[in-house]
């Protein structure tokens, strides 16, 4: 079998992607290699790097629940695992494959409801039954494919990240929520070597704390300048003009430009809009759903927030409302940073 | 000595101020017996209810400083502190205790710098400067109107937790941020005796936690219907109409309405006009500021973010941003909960 094109997270000597740009952990977070998906462990971080090993289509959908990866990294799980279900159940091709697939692709739509995994599984499966149709090879047409869309994929990124750093003017404050998966702190790379003086403002991010947890993270490895703020002082921030500049992820996008992103992002935009401040959303267009109130949004357990690192916060029997995500109306855009796949 | 007008906390058996309320602990939560002042420590709750000792003006100083006691304990914390002084340096009444009272208030002063600890300390200078002017014995006099002062304060608040009751209607759902001294859970008290069905939701407020550790504390103490959210889920529970008023407490206000309240009351202020829903804040009126931009914000030290329960969420020398309040201009209030005190 041969080594697919996911990169491995590079080690600090073989970092240099290109001259301009150095590769975050968080851009390429899993790896596939001998029937193994090796998922960066995110809720480890920033204290651990590490990887998990994933042998099954239930171990990824696990991973995926207890959110060991997220945003990003679940496009590449998915793609992961079919990869692993081509090779590791099949030596050869083989009209059951596109049973397994579908099956497979059933177990990671039902993984989280926010995320668009029905998109991505889609694809496959239909990849694997234009194969049947035309009497080709099913498992080397889809593996074939799954590479050369991660690939696809991966440019577009690349390509993004550049896009993101031309948005980034010398002496901007940027704020961001949760975290971008690697683009926004590569673009702060390319903006030191553009000698842009760029503050970044992170959010911690309740209750999972992504932004101080991976964003201040991958911000400061890249060298940049970058202040951890609690959510609720945004408005503070916004107002006293210590940002200039929201630049945020989407985890997913309508037709009408609406979008959904974590719990949070709404309210930044509503302050952002009120505020005159420009607002910029890393977008994956997709007409599947029509508008923002049509995304489902996931309601995680109450737990994740009475608890902190394992430690009740409270005490006794009060309740938690986590609701994951939500929706932010396209009125409230300034700018939107595609990824134009075809 | 006396025994001051402050009422002890009180132990369930004996909670019942009249038949309409029910004290909470943190609506009184400070006591003078004894040259003795006894904090309750605010930052050991919901899991101990415990006092600190004080014995010293420097010591109450470093209570208010460490945050042991805020909001309106800070008030009893420094009208305390001059009882303490005026009863433990002086066996009887003296020319030097003016010198020791000014000291005192100097020391209290400069604690903090949002809460409005001059427009306290000065009242009482005041009348020791009257008592001294008028040939009067300035101990007793002095000592006198500070627990007029105090009953004072303490009939309106009970008469202000009747008000915000009356806010409250049946089936609504009350939004609030970080805590208000136990007003509002005394209202959710009087708000069950008349049979109205009310669900509170309060912010986590970090980093301190205070809507998480004394709010969803005191108002489940009432067995009221508490409902805790992350600060960044406020926009999504307006949205979904989660929510229908908000009611928050205030440090300091200034003479054209604005005011200062924890970080985060600003932007949820912003949210609630955006989405038409009623915010009420409980003011205590002051003429001594002319408007929200003058009053001096207290920015507290980037440790209390970094770290969570003495443990440092961030891995690496990041840089954290903690402004403690915010100004909320008064275009942005429906409705304001006023302590008249005259």
């Amino acid at each position: 079998m041969r080594f697919l094109p996911m990169q491995p997270i590079m080690t600090k000597s073989k970092n240099n992607l290109n001259k301009e740009v150095q590769e975050s952990p968080l851009f390429w977070p899993v790896q596939y290699k001998n029937n193994v998906l090796k998922i960066l462990d995110e809720t480890r971080l920033p204290f651990q790097l590490s990887f998990i090993k994933v042998r099954t289509p239930q171990e990824a959908v696990k991973c995926i629940r207890e959110m060991k990866t997220r945003a990003f990294g679940q496009f590449l799980v998915v793609l992961g695992t079919f990869l692993l279900v081509l090779n590791k159940y099949f030596s050869r091709s083989n009209p059951e494959i596109l049973r397994k697939l579908e099956a497979t692709a059933q177990n990671l739509n039902s993984s989280r409801p926010t995320f668009p995994f029905q998109e991505v599984t889609s694809i496959v499966i239909h990849w694997a039954k234009t194969a049947m149709g035309k009497n080709m090879d099913i498992k080397s047409f889809v593996q074939k494919n799954i590479e050369g869309y991660m690939w696809a994929i991966r440019t577009r990124r690349l390509e993004r990240v550049k896009r993101i750093a031309a948005v980034i003017k010398n002496k901007d404050r940027i704020l961001t929520h949760c975290n971008v998966s690697g683009e926004l702190a590569m673009a702060a790379y390319i903006c030191q070597r553009q000698k842009k003086k760029v503050q970044f403002y992170a959010t911690e991010t309740r209750p999972y704390l992504q932004g101080a947890k991976l964003t201040c993270w991958e911000l400061k490895q890249m060298g940049a300048d970058v202040t951890l703020v609690a959510d609720n002082a945004i408005g503070t921030l916004m107002l006293k003009g210590l940002v200039n500049k929201v630049i945020v992820g989407s985890d997913r996008s309508c037709a009408n430009g609406d979008f959904a992103n974590k719990i949070g992002t709404y309210q930044i935009a509503v302050l952002a809009k009120e505020l005159g401040i420009p607002f910029y959303v890393l977008i994956q267009p997709s007409e599947k759903i029509k508008k923002g109130k049509d995304i489902p949004i996931e309601i995680r357990h109450e737990r994740e927030l009475l608890n902190f690192e394992g430690k009740r916060i409270l005490k006794g029997r009060i309740k938690g409302f986590y609701p994951a995500f939500d929706v932010i109306p396209h009125q409230l855009i300034t700018g939107v940073l595609t990824l134009h796949v075809n």
